[in-house]
């Protein structure tokens, strides 16, 4: 008997698509193993993994929170507190007693939608924020986003004729999900000409062509701020959105992980669903993600996240309970970072100084990076580049040339995959094609972070590259 | 337009089923809140959740591994090897400091079949074990066994007739995730009157079942040792097992996360399927799943574990990176957890005398708890109860009179949820009926944990109820 081969295995498997982890980030990991040897042949002495939003990888090295991780470490050690307590701040020690007490053991099943007291603290960082209610029995812990995103994904799917809306450009992540529990993607555009801003007709549009296609449109994700775009959607937008949804009998996936990156906070601030949904009174059925990985929080490796049900009955709480119940619980460490995130330390406590001093450089030099590297795309022959008011990328568009096309070709490539391979190999630095993510026919795009520290020189990088590209196949 | 209902949410997720959190968890979790008022009328003063394998829960508190939290924390605080020396053994300080040069920040993403340099410490733990070779590029790090399970059952589905073969008593997340992918269980029994023991006759007759059903097997589900059965594989059984798979084209599903729970370590030793096929030199595909939960670990909350593909072609292997691909990566805490269970103190190390009292204590109070509790519960009137060699678990066999059976149907229950029920009702502790498991047809039975620590005072509840039961019942 043979080996285990793929035609074996699930049908949907073969279907899904995930290209920030796909064949580039594959290359660029054999790349940082071929650094290792001395006589490498490699014209880089590192790789930047630019292509996924991990602030804290090496190399990028966004520093931790550290009242986070102060109380982590005593959660892990209790006995800390008594065997050097001078190296903790009270606040830490006081935030990890009480964990202690609401939690028990960090080694411990909780509560499968997360401990009851950490969806209290959640619920309570909702309506500070909002200003309305909020249920922490309609809260659940996650494994970061992605676990609630396809939980829900995967609850909205009745039949394999039901769809949801999402936008193009999206995070590959819905496109996979719904790969995954086969449903299908509705596609709508964002509009690259006014900054990566949603319209309600472009959704209209979108929801006549699935009427057309014997597709039944269930959900509508609405990523905000934007990932990749970076847009910070407006209120008016929003309210407009909301009414939509509640004409088409559509659920809201509001997609807020990167709502505390905002470059732009003063004019273009972030708003939630849950605030615009409360304040019209709407009775649309409305699911809000976040995440400890994005923010400056950062802390993508502990698996933390949660999501809010918004105007579901108790009966499908039940249902998704059950299902987060057949693998147990999220992790208690991501767990514990949601409660530092929702709960930082407060004017007047011992952390306070220190964190503002952590979040505040972080806030900066997110905002001053982007600004920067936006500019300097934009002043390079061929390219233009949205620049991000939110969240931790750029989305360039790249001209492509007929020669360029030609030649990606005959390589068997997209032209953007074409272009993104030549960057890694000339440079190490890794981005994602815009295919990835999706885009309209004939355009071309990549995906960058923000996030890496020596801008200057990680932009030179990207210039001294793209002129060379530019040489060689020329612009449109 | 109403709020979203039951009706609109995928069929499957109602057909799932997973007792070991069902309706008497919930119920146990509502008494536990309700002793929290000064003036309850519940007839006990402590819920006891004896319905899940989690040892170190608020009432059960085993202690964790001292090594593994140790060396934990200081990879969440890392500042901590300079700041407080002193309170740390120098092995902890190696580890911490190999593991944050391979890793990184535990705040970041690792790839997502788990941290490289972790999946070599894997591979070598197997290699050590068995005798045979492991390929680290064939394993996968995990959130806790479950999530892998999950992952294989959805892979090997490739049609709504694609069938897994189970055995009956089995841990429910079988037949949940088969539910959840659409694909139909199998179900073959184990044999009570012998140990529980598992016969490739019972197979064969489930697959013949199966073939006249239209049902296309494709997997074999192993759980050794047995959860809930507790029963221990002997080699020749498993090597008959892996000729069974390999005439009928099945990949084997090895659930060997009990395989450090053994109580007759002597006379019952564990021997992994990879041994076997290995041994064999078979080309049947086998996937090995391990857990940091469970064994003298008991880490549930971290969420950790892996699994390793046998006889897998690289294909395979690299669609099912891209599907843990889309979830970007498993906790990096459960993930330092299973590094810390393969990779223990050795003789010689500073932390091994405690790390070997530590375990030899949990091993040998689990062994006596285990054996205390069946004798126990074979003298009770109507009781038989297969004495466990392995796992954390008892799965007794009740009697049941015509008068329980009549009174069970008028409330609409099954014989042993009423058990349980009123097992919970009268003392606090929470047991999963036997229906949770699957059971013979007009057989009962309950599972429950031997992690309670105080035995007697336990098992004393367990019996007054008994004899109330019987008193008003009788037996059969």
């Amino acid at each position: 008997m043979p080996k285990l081969t793929t035609h074996a295995v699930n049908p949907t498997f073969h279907k899904v698509e995930y290209a920030v982890r796909g064949e580039l980030a594959i290359k660029a990991d054999a790349f940082r193993e071929k650094l290792k040897e001395p006589d490498h042949d490699l014209p880089f002495d590192n790789v930047i993994s630019s292509n996924i939003g991990n602030p804290q990888q090496k190399g990028l090295d966004q520093p931790p929170i550290t009242f986070t991780r102060q109380v982590a470490a005593l959660m892990e050690w209790p006995a800390l507190i008594e065997l050097a307590p001078q190296v903790f701040p009270r606040d830490v020690i006081e935030r990890a007693k009480e964990l202690s007490r609401e939690i028990g053991s960090v080694g411990a099943y909780s509560h499968s939608q997360g401990v009851p007291f950490i969806r209290q603290s959640v619920a309570k960082f909702i309506e500070e924020r909002d200003g309305f209610p909020s249920d922490p029995s309609h809260i659940f812990l996650t494994a970061g986003a992605s676990a609630g995103v396809s939980l829900l994904i995967n609850a909205l799917i009745t039949s394999p004729k039901s769809g949801i809306l999402i936008p193009i450009p999206q995070y590959p992540l819905y496109t996979a999900s719904l790969a995954q529990h086969q449903g299908l993607p509705i596609p709508y555009y964002l509009d690259e000409s006014k900054g990566w801003s949603t319209s309600v007709s472009s959704i209209e549009a979108a929801l006549e062509e699935a009427h057309k296609e014997g597709i039944a449109p269930k959900g509508l994700v609405i990523i905000n701020p934007g990932n990749p775009t970076g847009a910070v959607l407006d209120e008016e937008t929003q309210e407009k959105l909301v009414h939509l949804c509640e004409k088409n009998h559509l659920v809201i996936l509001a997609d807020e992980v990167y709502q505390d990156n905002l470059h732009r906070r003063d004019s273009l601030p972030f708003t939630s669903f849950k605030k615009v949904v409360s304040k019209l009174q709407s009775h649309v059925p409305l699911v809000s993600f976040h995440s400890i990985s994005k923010g400056v929080s950062g802390e993508c490796g502990r698996r933390g996240g949660y999501f809010e049900c918004t105007n579901f009955s108790d009966d499908v709480v039940a249902l998704l309970y059950k299902m987060v119940s057949v693998t147990l619980c999220p992790p208690l460490t991501g767990q514990i970072g949601v409660n530092c995130m929702v709960r930082p330390p407060k004017l007047g406590e011992e952390s306070y100084e220190l964190w503002k001093k952590e979040t505040d450089t972080i806030h900066a030099s997110l905002a001053s990076r982007t600004q920067t590297m936006a500019e300097r795309l934009n002043s390079l022959p061929g390219v233009s580049c949205v620049d991000s008011p939110g969240a931790l990328y750029l989305f360039p568009q790249i001209s492509i040339s007929k020669k360029a096309r030609e030649a990606a070709q005959a390589v068997g490539q997209h032209p953007d995959e074409m272009y993104a391979h030549g960057l890694l190999e000339e440079t190490g630095i890794c981005v994602v094609p815009g295919s990835g993510f999706g885009q309209k026919e004939g355009e071309w795009h990549y995906r960058l972070t923000c996030l890496c520290p020596g801008v200057d020189d990680y932009v030179g990088k990207l210039e001294k590259f793209h002129h060379r590209w530019v040489d060689q196949y020329g612009v449109e």
